[in-house]
């Protein structure tokens, strides 16, 4: 037999092989398709548009939630059908104390085949533990998030004056003792997100809320590439999903622009860089 | 066409009723009946065996999703299957920005048909508000949890010294405009809850962790029932769900003891209350 390969190495694999940093989000929200269409189909048709682009697929689960018990079918057969060399994070911001915490990574890792989920550690890190059991799959701490209010208590001081997001980024080195913990960083706020990075040279940030503007997506690069110009999955949902005009060719040009969008940051941070 | 009562008059009434504060959660463990069990069914039978006893019944969501869609159609059922007056509260701690929310609210409320949920509030107050526009529902925000790593974060004191759970705790208070937040608040932390009460007079506690000694218990209620000597959801799960000897007597019977305990906890409140 030979072993799993992680999420790291698939996400590093991916990453280099389709040379991208850009994830896309798959939220399934029927009011954006005509009347009648199959959402599961159309989700199925991006991956196959898009799948030589990205270094991996979120899913968010509230959106097959919303759909019962045939919304987390769907979810398993989505999952089941990304290709096997794009690492699948399910967006699902799970955290419960140790006992229920087990049974929701059994669900995210074991019943739905995940390699990644996104996870809250306002219960501590005894609730984030059980997802770590898993060695090769990752959990993202929510760190600074990509909301309006996401300050509202991420950024309150904390023991020592550093913010609330910061003490989640020191605890989550913490937890990293198997390699497989990263956190989730807004593309909204780059300030944070440099700030974050200095505390953790090494964890994977998932960036999500990339907005239309390239302007914002390089600043977010900047602020987070690790010290070998990757450690960042930027991720776009909407844009990507529902784009302009319709149709998997709108899909597809959408996730190049992104894509290509996110070289050119890397290319500009490498002569940026180590200058400041 | 009449109201829907909304969760607080439910649950007043289940109180009333049933001259009891113990809500019973409702945790399918296979692991915990024997080879072959059918899980569903004997939820069903303690549902029945306890509904004149509890003001509430609390399915954690992990339990189901760790069946994938079978453990969602099975929860799905299980709601129906409870007594139209006794609330149903699903623990699922869920917190997503504002868009996720919003399927996740629906496919809490709308979908399941709980009437109420626990929610995390770590991304802020956008990320709770689309629970709250389900004015006859109620969301439970965790404050101070029951778990041992709990104070990890939740007690870091953030501006002007107060830890982080009572600037929660402060929050929920100014999300109330619906009348329709109420606290996670350990019942295996006293103090932490007596402090919270404080601050929220008027919002409902829902207090898992309560233990085997009726010490402890007590000791929950008397630090956190309200001026009306109400306002409190004390849990209990496994020591109902899967007695020693087990069968739906037995059940009945840990039940009966633990809402007897409240009551008399209550009774001992009322002497001790106003002196402190």
């Amino acid at each position: 037999m030979t072993a799993r390969a992680s999420f790291r190495e698939k996400y590093e694999a991916a990453a280099a092989a389709n040379d991208s940093l850009l994830c896309v989000g798959l939220d399934p929200d029927p009011s954006r398709l005509a009347p009648g269409a199959d959402i599961d189909a159309w989700l199925r048709e991006v991956v196959e548009a898009t799948a030589d682009l990205v270094c991996c697929y979120k899913p968010n689960a509230a959106f097959f939630e919303a759909r019962g018990s045939v919304g987390m079918e769907a979810l398993l057969q989505l999952i089941d059908g990304i290709p096997d060399e794009i690492p699948v994070l399910l967006d699902a911001k799970r955290g419960d104390v140790g006992h229920s915490a087990e049974f929701y990574a059994r669900a995210v890792f074991e019943v739905l085949g995940a390699d990644a989920v996104t996870v809250n550690s306002y219960l501590g890190g005894d609730a984030v533990e059980p997802f770590l059991v898993y060695e090769d799959r990752h959990a993202f701490v929510l760190c600074r998030t990509s909301n309006a209010g996401a300050g509202e208590l991420q950024d309150r001081a904390v023991g020592g004056g550093r913010p609330l997001y910061l003490e989640v980024a020191a605890r989550a080195n913490e937890w990293n003792t198997r390699g497989n913990v990263g956190l989730v960083v807004g593309a909204t706020y780059p300030e944070e997100a440099r700030a974050i990075r200095e505390l953790c040279p090494d964890l994977l940030f998932l960036m999500p809320g990339v907005g239309a503007q390239a302007g914002e997506l390089e600043a977010a690069v900047h602020a987070a590439l690790d010290a070998r110009a990757g450690g960042i999955i930027v991720n776009a949902s909407r844009s990507v999903l529902y784009p302009a005009g319709g149709g998997a060719a709108a899909s597809r040009a959408e996730a190049q622009r992104l894509r290509d969008a996110l070289r050119e940051a890397v290319r500009t941070a490498g002569h940026a860089g180590r200058a400041d």
